[in-house]
């Protein structure tokens, strides 16, 4: 079997302690560089106006305690689905994942908006976003995922 | 040290098999899940347009042995500008990510359009894209990336 193991570049700092559902797009996060990596590594990103980042939802359970196919958020009015046509956090190798609005760039740090992860969350990757990287085509999603973003970002 | 390990999801199966640069739009891709998941992990998966997956550069050099701040593809007309202000596949971590458009899911594989991934790429995650994760202002970027982008998708 092949593992990769990974190390976190940097942490969340914001005032975000618990994994609410809703609510996220004002909250304004740092992600500060692990001293591994020399403050160089965030040169130019603040000449892009979002970036990617990859985290791991570090507080949930297990994935052996929870089931790969199911209701969003456990509502029942919406189709059982399978865990990778979910977003949600309890998910295999538990890889969290947003793009985000790019503050500020102060040394070893990036302020971000609209990051939906808690104060200490583990960073793993931070992208840029280049506009050809997005889809090219018209996005097409059931109407389940609308219900469900309704006051996610509010 | 906090150290995270994680396991593939599956595997790319295509015909590109070198890490070429670009020429990357046309490329089909199947995902095939990895047998501890259970085929039901995709389903609903076909009434989303698109996806994101994450997976691991496995042929890439250790971090140790490239510079966290560079020329994009060496090209000294472009500004030097530190790795997470770029896409590029030598990174700490060794993560990358990019949105695939979704042809169609047969068991358990998801045939995608897009993924810029060699041939035998493990795969750590799929996400459905959902509009509202996608960035809600207008997106700024250096004119080098657009130059870097131009033959990419070709």
């Amino acid at each position: 079997m092949f593992n990769l193991t990974l190390r976190p570049i940097g942490y969340v700092h914001n005032a975000r302690l618990s994994l609410d559902d809703d609510n996220w797009g004002s909250v304004v996060s740092e992600i500060r560089l692990d001293d591994f990596l020399p403050e160089e590594s965030l040169d130019g990103i603040e000449t892009f106006s979002h970036a990617e980042i990859i985290f791991t939802f570090d507080q949930v359970a297990d994935e052996k305690e929870f089931s790969l196919s199911r209701h969003p958020r456990g509502n029942k009015d919406w189709p059982k689905v399978g865990i990778f046509a979910q977003r949600n956090k309890d998910r295999p190798n538990h890889l969290g994942l947003t793009i985000v609005s790019i503050v500020k760039r102060e040394g070893r740090s990036l302020l971000v908006k609209g990051l939906d992860a808690v104060n200490n969350t583990p960073v793993l990757d931070i992208k840029p976003v280049f506009a050809e990287f997005l889809p090219r085509e018209t996005i097409r999603q059931p109407e389940w995922s609308h219900e469900l973003m309704k006051d996610y970002w509010d």
